[in-house]
């Protein structure tokens, strides 16, 4: 987007639907540091959010707090907002309440992912490990089943996945490499934005996406498309 | 199901996710009328609930309020939870906290019209009217898209429903003549449950789904048939 | 449902899609043990039905003799007609015949499937033992495939599996924790309705639906919602 | 196929699922002039079939003689059978007890629609006009839903529509425009194997496939390639 | 079809989407001795195509020169144009500049493959070896995918197909036998037409279908049946 | 993506898949108008395309040309391609072709419609007008149907669109809300990448997406996610 001097540069609000932590100011470095030129950034958490999001029951709250939080925003003028979690909390009521971009984590990484490659596997995180290759209800809900070849859980719960990072990489490796060569995937999605910084250490023969990432780009794109969603849609 | 002497009846919590008014004395007359003999019924508005469920954004609050008191009861012996409200707020959130069936008005209605029909017809309501033959985001995730028709709004916000009844199912019948003629539906998905008692007085050629009762009979078959989901699945 | 003192008990017809034989006084017990308060139980073998339903080719005898034993029952006062046979034969003739409901258990039991976990796979009975995770023609004519898991055959022809129950339960139990572990199901479907004393039996981690008891209750909920189906329709 | 002296010609047997009539010299004759050079035919009603195949219930009596009729042949050298009627009675059952290619004219006539056009529209017969855009179970059992554009009854009975043919033409001239502007159709199927002789006679600006003729150039093609279904499959 | 004096035979133009090389002649000898009684055969190779379509670099250049050429041929009076390549290059551009029936050779096997079995899958060809559930872009353009089990790449490159015909078959045997054991697939789809003749070698308890067969037969069928596309449809 | 000072500002190569003519002028200052900081544009028309691409035969030459010059250019040190064209021609080719992004126009602006709305509806251009709510082939092969509404098509050449600007806006914007109103779209996706600079004058109640500036961004966007495709995938 080319620099138009007479408007500030567009702030984009990045949720992390979680409650304040340290893993927030992360957040806000990952987010700082990857913006393009001629955006900026404010990044919050959510004191109402559950710890962390890895089951439907933390989502609904998660899903709450994003809602009030928007509802809070509405006229602060930000030109978009990101849902920092990759199971999307809140993002039908976000966009319900505003009219700006409201881009989610996963629903961008998965839009990213159907150009990247034919079929797409999901590595999800949290304490099971697990495979299945039906859809999900998030994938479902997204009406992209058709790509989808399959989802493993590396069995590593949110809150641990930066402890020791070298072990979390060496299981998405492993199972990114059983999705590619028994599911057929050729792209790979991370199923948690927690991952951001050791996205870009896993090397792989596929790409890889980063939902955190994909869900600034998207948010950046869709302010320079100037797209606003119809309001109240159902 | 054979009452069996030695145990207390079955107990079936409804959860109106929407704040105490005049209306939830209507669901929980409803509700008590309407069971089967041999379970008992509590019915109960939620606080932190909104006003009514029309919007993704009142979607969001209801659910992490369904989710707060779910969690709230998980020890207070309840056999099945009925989430009194077509767009099944907090479903997921519910489930993954209790293992005992949990029961949504949409989807018990969607269930029981795949049963009565080919295809089925969404009547909604809210301010706006409209028609579309697309699967709505809920429809797409329970994976039974191939079976819906149309969704027809018929323009009438949920409060003011019940004010003129008369006038409600005037337009019921009129959307659901066309879903039949046009849209080619068998069967008729009454989008709010709201519409509870309305229900018998709609007239139709064509079988007419009430979400409210269909959720308490599910609740019912789901306590009989001695269903526990499997807890903290994906 | 509330008793209504004037009407008499509404009687349900369970038709056995076999030949006359003992397994038929396993049905009827089975039904009438299970009946919920205020149903009353007919069950019937057919003299011209196959002496099971194992292949496409006794499916299509099996739901002649059920078109034919319907028609001519139309005007003794049944409220809902059980066709007892995971199968289904016979079941859209059936509803052409009458608009009074007709449940088979196959469908019945992969509605409740639906409600009872995200994902459902099939165990299956008959002589070959085999896995497949396309969906059958049953479920695609269902439209209801994108919760499909799996289906997997144990090998025990239909008429043998009560002889050696505790082998029978093994075999599923067997399959049903691969269709977990490996397909991803999160509810078990009995894909036969001889199976319908043992299922109470089988102990697993998973909901286990039983199609014979899915049919009753889906009858019951039927009567009690008043649902008439729309006569003729395509 | 290239004539070898040695083997007789193939004889396929084309069963008439409904009871005899007038109407089944109409079908030998019109399947005898049709047949390719080297092909033999042989016509039979059935007298424990329907007088006609219009609803369900016809359908399941129908599929039953068929499954009769076939086991009863399965010694006598055809080398390939043809279901004449578009609903297709009997063919997994018929497909289930001999290996020798099975076609339905339903079936045939819709891939061949799939290689004729992108979109297609049935025309319908029967008592009842109607239109609708969701598919039927019978399209949805074939899998192939993706390429229905919608199904148009003229509203004329399977044994009125020989009586005044210009008229039926009329009809299904209408109707086939209007699934071409309206509903996207590119490709018309005719819906009933009693339009055989009709066919030719209908001029459109899109091409037409006759179910009868189709299932006899699929069965010769079957033949021809020499594919044998497994037995017994599910 | 039955001979009509006053016509010359019907004209089928095969259409080998590769640069003239020792296999044309291959093909040629292969389609006339295979084309039904009344039928002649005109096969070409094209001096500006890759010397083989592996690849969907490969299968551009085949588009473009199949279009080429078919536009060059529209008035010498072909009665249908056989595409002999599995990968259908150029199917939709020919049929956009010809109303005469355009045979692709994966189109054509592939609606076999509807009628011979309930799910299919493709035995691949090319340098990879690899196994993949989830339908190619190809087999979704279709809008068949429901009926697909799995592609399975041998692993050997088109152009040594044919060096070692015992060592092809043998793989070729092995991962047919893996589909249906393991993917569920009832009928094998073979993934090139530079196996024709191979194919009748192949000895397997499952239907295998042949694309160059397959396409030839759909002409002659599609000829004789007298459809002309719409032109120009989207 | 903040600029690193030691790397060249990394190149995009557009390609406008027609030949050479006053139009490719315009493109070019298009997308170098609208390139965001820090990216550099080359634009190409190509000698050997078609001079536009309305129907599937141009398709095929300008996939041919497509490929043609993305092997040629391989090794130029490129960052991304564009494809400039709504129908994607050469798309699966050049991505084979090489492992830096491609992106095609039509791909690019359908995902972005995924993000802006629930279901979309195509404008599409083209000498006919018409309607229909079918997938095309090319939603279709994306596995994203679930999504479309319609696709309508404005009755206008390709080479007129830009001769009577307030025309073709008329016309875009009367189909537009006839897709809102009856089809139940809520974006609407410009089916032309001619349209890219009448674009911004389209005033609707809904997002429409610009494919043209699709492709851009998204150029831009998989270029800083440094994501590259797996070669040779099928």
């Amino acid at each position: 987007m080319q620099n138009q001097k007479r408007e500030p540069p567009p702030r984009i609000l990045v949720l992390d639907p979680v409650r304040p932590s340290s893993l927030n100011q992360v957040s806000e470095e990952f987010f700082k540091a990857k913006a393009s030129l001629g955006f900026e950034i404010e990044c919050e958490s959510l004191a109402d959010a559950p710890a962390s999001v890895e089951f439907p029951s933390d989502e609904a709250l998660a899903a709450a707090a994003v809602a009030r939080r928007v509802s809070q925003v509405v006229h602060q003028g930000f030109r978009a907002i990101v849902i920092n979690c990759f199971l999307d909390p809140g993002l039908d009521a976000a966009r319900d309440l505003t009219r700006i971009p409201v881009v989610g984590a996963g629903e961008s990484a998965v839009r990213i992912a159907l150009t990247a490659g034919q079929r797409f596997s999901i590595i999800d995180v949290g304490p099971i490990k697990y495979a299945c290759r039906s859809p999900t209800r998030q994938v479902l809900s997204m009406g992209i089943a058709a790509r989808f070849a399959s989802i493993r859980g590396i069995g590593v719960p949110v809150l641990e996945l930066n402890r020791r990072p070298g072990v979390t990489i060496k299981k998405i490796v492993r199972e990114a490499k059983i999705a590619a060569a028994e599911d057929g995937a050729d792209v790979i999605v991370l199923g948690c934005t927690a991952l951001a910084r050791l996205a870009e250490r896993i090397r792989l023969n596929l790409p890889v996406v980063n939902p955190a990432l994909s869900a600034l780009r998207t948010a950046e794109t869709l302010i320079s498309l100037g797209l606003r969603r119809r309001a109240r849609s159902s």
